[in-house]
């Protein structure tokens, strides 16, 4: 990918819920927002506390996740008509087993 | 249900109050809202204090619960036609016993 | 009852101020809005803080308390035409004795 | 007086500053505001800390006090045609003496 | 003056700048503001620190300082038409000297 | 470049994503909003901490970053006609590398 | 100058940037704004810390700094023709060396 993600932050493809998973066909309430769902492609570090140490991430690169409506900054990458968002991992509601 | 939820979050299945309870007929005030009722699908390991323990929720999986009406993020499982919320267990108001 | 709230949390049931107490009748200014008064049904185990332990709330069931316009959710028990309150401790204003 | 105010509220009630005191004659700079000057009916225990001492409030029963136009919630003693405020000791701009 | 101010606020006649000071002829940037300047009349004991300490001020009774423009609560003294603010310390900006 | 930023500032000049690079073309969803990329200029110390110790920054002199839609202060060289901001660290998404 | 800025406070003379520096001619993107550009004339003693130290200040008397657009209440020496703006510290973006 390229991306170093910095903190706690993660970088996330959206992804169409196009066949049922083990968790359902779970779409957003709204149908006219887009999906809340993505595969995790890279993760920082973690946040720095306040004592110095670093609080690694939960999930990791892989994870499908489902992610709050307003979560991230969007990027579009042209090259393969993908949408890209950087999100706090605290924007991230759950993972998908 | 294969979705584990992050930190201090929780999954609900709303709930119609279609029967009398223990904790009688409470409905939300305003008639137009959605019931903030459910029952717990899903917890979280609780939230990471500053100190790096983890604090462990309240509520478990199978709780019937009263909630916020701005509470989670809302999604439909088209296959069940059923509304889940994933929120905060600070979102959670009560527990019918 | 049934319904035990969680944390901080109490549930009062509305009030209204019939008759006359020690406290005086007491109403708030605007007469539009709905009386702020009530009687505490039941009390959550209190905020776990941040060390770990609780802390006990200071108003217990049985109480009559006055507390804040923009106060807790609201509920309607239609068995019985109350309202209930669910709120957090810190927005009763006083203990009538 | 029969009520008994929560942590670090206090109960005001509201006066009129007919007379000149030692403080001189202090009014809101606006005078479509209501008199911002009250006597302590009764004080709170104090505000809980988090290591869970309580902290005692500075002012007393009986203090004459200024208070920002903004604080407390109101309500009226209709017995009495006064005006009673439940504020937190941090509304009070200074006692007079 | 009989006012004693509580915690960390200072008490302070608003004045006009009329005659040049060692710190020059310092107005408002908008015209129509009235003066942030004055004397300070009275000071609180200041501020107490979690730790249950009191943090004392430091603007002492007679400083002329500069303050905000959203500084303080204001009130008008009838007798002497003069305005009186009662505001944080740490709404004032600096000390003329 | 002769210009020092204080504690967790970072000063970037702003690049448009003429070329594929490593982390593929990356743009902003919105075509109408300036790109959020850029090449770090310089960076200050660090925050100062509670404690009085200076935490680091992570990102450093060269990197090329992705940041938020709202980060930062803008200010135009004119000489160069080139777009400078100045960021907190918290502000950048990623480092491309 | 005879202006004694209190805790974390800094007084800036605004400036012109009028010939290049060392630091290019930076100008805010909008056209509109006042320079935020200026020459520090005062600097108070620093933030006093909750353990009751206090904490210097990065900037001093001379220093030439950029500022953010909303920084500091603004003061007119008419004496002078001068803006004179009393601003944060963390106002300050950065030094121009």
């Amino acid at each position: 990918m390229g991306l170093k993600p910095l903190s706690d932050r993660i970088i996330v493809r959206r992804q169409e819920a196009a066949e049922k998973t083990a968790g359902g066909i779970l779409l957003p309430d709204n149908a006219k927002n887009k999906p809340q769902r993505g595969v995790v492609l890279a993760v920082g570090p973690g946040k720095t506390l306040k004592n110095g140490t670093c609080q690694p991430l939960q999930v990791k690169a892989g994870d499908v996740v489902l992610f709050t409506a307003w979560a991230g900054d969007e990027f579009e990458d042209r090259s393969k008509s993908e949408d890209i968002l950087i999100m706090h991992e605290e924007d991230v509601l759950a993972v998908l087993e």
